[in-house]
């Protein structure tokens, strides 16, 4: 397997996961700076232009939540997710899509605002809301949905290197994570794995 | 089960799926216009205070890719994913995923900017650009991902009442889904199924 990956991006969750799953597979780095996530190259890899993407033997996989899944149910014996629970398993899928679709979003409006609205003046509206939109993200990620060590409970998941990858972002987006105490240490907890240490390193975080 | 659901909103999804599977369960409406959804009571069944939610005799299930794989995962003899192929599934839970997190999120700009800015002029600003992104990711999923009929080839799956839910809100976010003929078609082959039928009807589409 290839992983196509950018330093410290939403990559760094299945980074983590394939280190976990102790799978043979080669990292590739995309150099954003040159945009070469847009690449004729690796636009033949992802048509999306994004990381990550994970190329196996059968073709590309995309999209955070789906690699995740793919390698805790390609890896079975790592027990990354109860893949034999149907209900315990759609409440770690409806954690991650959470992630994908509102937390990830609301972190995307203070640096990838060209997305939404060609207007400079709109980039900084949505930029000045951030801190506020990721803060109540977090709130309710602690209240509601973190059941602590890890996220679901008792057992690591796919959801912990996915939160965990956020939870890196927020003091870029002006949250501080020591505001949520739980928060804060389950990524002081997610440092101590040894399958994070080289991801950290790779990603310079 | 209870299915929680707003008309014409991404439940529409969930909703085809349940009655794809033929399995018992109760429909309950939620009145967006007096903002029900962020009532006590609903916010007891899902304190993001959205749709859908589908509360099981475990707890409630909320965000459409886990409702619709943990519906397939359900009821398994109505083959409505490659649950054994994990690659296959991959791309299904990929596909599903970039509904959830880039296709739902650029229409979601047109009528809940508010979500991510305060500013009018900012609101206004980013619904202009609303046809733009709307077009170029349906340009990608007729280019890249629909195989035709169905979403994946031959074989319908989750991701067709979702492709389908998102197809619906085209017009309204100005474009014309007759530039894309195979996903025209497919609108038309998914009013044709008996399961989605009844939905159309209670959601007023």
């Amino acid at each position: 397997m290839i992983f196509y990956y950018a330093p410290k991006t939403v990559s760094v969750a299945s980074h983590i996961t394939l280190e976990e799953t102790g799978a043979s597979y080669e990292s590739q780095r995309l150099d954003f700076s040159t945009t070469e996530q847009r690449s004729d190259d690796y636009l033949k890899v992802n048509p999306k232009g994004r990381v990550p993407a994970l190329a196996t033997d059968r073709g590309t996989i995309t999209e955070t939540p789906a690699i995740l899944f793919y390698l805790a149910q390609s890896f079975p014996a790592k027990c990354l997710a109860p893949l034999d629970d149907s209900f315990a398993l759609a409440r770690i899928q409806a954690f991650n899509a959470y992630l994908c679709a509102t937390v990830h979003v609301a972190h995307a409006h203070r640096i990838r605002g060209s997305r939404w609205v060609d207007d400079e003046n709109a980039i900084k509206a949505m930029q000045a809301k951030v801190p506020q939109t990721m803060g109540e993200c977090f709130a309710l990620i602690d209240k509601e949905m973190f059941k602590g060590p890890w996220v679901t409970g008792q057992d690591y998941s796919i959801c912990d290197p996915y939160l965990f990858t956020i939870e890196n972002w927020l003091e870029g987006d002006g949250v501080d994570i020591n505001d949520f105490p739980r928060i804060a240490e389950h990524n002081q907890r997610m440092r101590e794995r040894e399958a994070v240490k080289p991801v950290l390193e790779l990603h310079g975080l």
